[in-house]
């Protein structure tokens, strides 16, 4: 066994790389198109690029929470994060997608959202992965003075998000601007009043 | 509440990559082009790089020297910093934007000024916004040694950063070019001779 | 002799831009293109994303676990970690050229075969020297505490990485798919079961 | 003044980040390009790819040993190696216009060297900036330990740097492939024989 050090960098290289790339998928428009109408017309890709960039800094500040107090690592450790992280990586690509089909072409749009909605359902479940092999046999890759009532607190608040993700995804199902309204709502409601939320996992810290 | 190594190494990844994705705009002549007239018509990309290089490096510095007397982190705290990241992993799409309009399309080239120059008063905003919440409650993400004088005197240096923006940027009613001029002047103003402009705040450091 | 904190932070980055530009390789659907049928045709990308990001991940993983027992560096060293870095940042474009071939084009998927397992060969025999290298001279670069019992275990397993990969390669001479299939279950098997398959080589970190 | 860490964390995500993108600069061959001609005629760009890799490596190796005695950083001199890592970032610009030049267009061919081996110039020149900056005024950034003669020894190993990029260079006008041959051999040989050339400097890390 050895400590976090080097994953969280590895983690935390990814992380800033993944948000980082999203800006790519917003298209320079050409020399000979008009800019003002060009940038109207893109606008989902800018929405896209904010609600991306913000969920994946919440997961970025959830993994950073988390690893608070997880204080050591294996390899099958390491290997459940790079899963995680290869979901992570592959954010830019869905989001893409999806900005190009809004309000463009319903089937299209419907199956973008489930390509999202998707890869954030499986990033919420292998966050739960990386939780539940860290606490498991009675917690061995925690830090020693993390007490089992906190980890249960923790692993609670996490359990959430699978089945969140998963409903804002199916609700395109009645239309797909249901669900981009419910990624923005999900997104802001972390961002913003993030403090009250998290006051009580804060004391782990 | 945390501390602040893992943010840190999560802003310095992701000022890494926004400032080395900008050679990305720097578009390469096809191969049957003359390579001298193409390099010389895109003067404005050389120019462009040059300038949001080192405006986003002089942010750097700014967010590294901030973080010599922020010594603590929570989750809000860490959401206020992927918002200002936000901003700052932007900057490549204004900065081609800006490059591609220059001397090309007057109506284009104002408001290509408007994206550059929001978004820099975006993060000047948020630079602000980052110390305001340090330093809030008493400064109860300072450092313990950090005397109340100090703090007030960084908060009075970043308080110029939007205006100043926001000047340079309105400068382009009269002719985009004096804007551009202005965002060469003010990142050379730093870049240059900033050891004299700052040694006052260094002995915070 | 200097420690490895800044060859292994310089290594992680590589490793986690090489692993997260993967996704760059994944074409994005053109806007008038049906998206069911697109992404449908795209698999041997999704395939290859998946494959080749998880044998970064391990090589990620590998490197981590060496760097446990290696505790010194020099500039040959460094120069060796750079030249096995410059076949890590290299896999995106044997990646995609893969993934563009599979199916297509017989002699083509098999060249690029050969392209996608040189190279996977090439960081192998390099992990390889890394070790050699820093096992040599009674162990001049390893921690102290590393006995020389287990050092002889940690290069007997890397000496399989080469061979294997070389014959993983081959198996493209009976049909291209049969290396496909192995690069895959490779993969998959250093992933799934590896904590089993390491726990010996565990218990040194 | 605050020690170096976070300056080296962002240097070297730089450096990997730069380093990285180079192999973006390798075109992927159509889909119905026969593989085996695309990639032969590409050679240029694996060359390009080589050469540029060990170099920016080699730069970072040497980067990295100069951190080893320098111990102390202040916003000057975090400008001064932004403005270093300018033209690091830069390197891929260059690669890809050289290697797209070579032995098709003489005239282009030319200019593409002079654009790279300026950049190289640039590079070397700055990198004496640094040391200079850091052992002015009696070695005020660097770690106490270091001794007066081990800093003489250390700046005049770089001082070498400058004149000979110019040279290699300025052989382009005798033939643009001398020049190519002169970056190549200048990298392989920094890379290959490393230990024996840096021996001395060894003890100072």
């Amino acid at each position: 066994m050895t400590d976090t050090g080097r994953l969280e960098t590895f983690a935390d290289g990814v992380f800033a790389i993944a948000i980082t790339l999203l800006v790519l998928g917003i298209r320079i428009p050409d020399a000979h198109e008009g800019l003002a109408p060009a940038l109207a017309n893109q606008w989902p890709s800018f929405f896209a690029y904010v609600v991306s960039f913000l969920t994946i800094g919440i997961m970025w500040v959830q993994h950073h929470r988390l690893f608070t107090v997880i204080g050591r690592s294996n390899p099958t450790f390491a290997m459940i994060n790079v899963v995680f992280l290869m979901f992570i990586a592959f954010v830019p690509f869905p989001t893409q997608v999806l900005a190009q089909r809004v309000f463009v072409d319903r089937q299209g749009w419907l199956l973008a959202t489930f390509l999202y909605g998707g890869t954030m359902v499986a990033i919420a479940i292998l966050f739960n992965a990386i939780w539940a092999y860290a606490a498991a046999r009675n917690g061995h890759l925690l830090r020693e003075k993390v007490a089992i009532a906190v980890r249960e607190v923790g692993a609670r608040g996490y359990r959430f998000g699978p089945p969140l993700y998963g409903l804002i995804t199916l609700l395109a199902l009645v239309h797909p601007v249901v669900s981009l309204i419910g990624f923005a709502a999900f997104a802001a409601y972390w961002a913003l009043p993030i403090s009250g939320v998290l006051t009580g996992g804060d004391q782990t810290g």
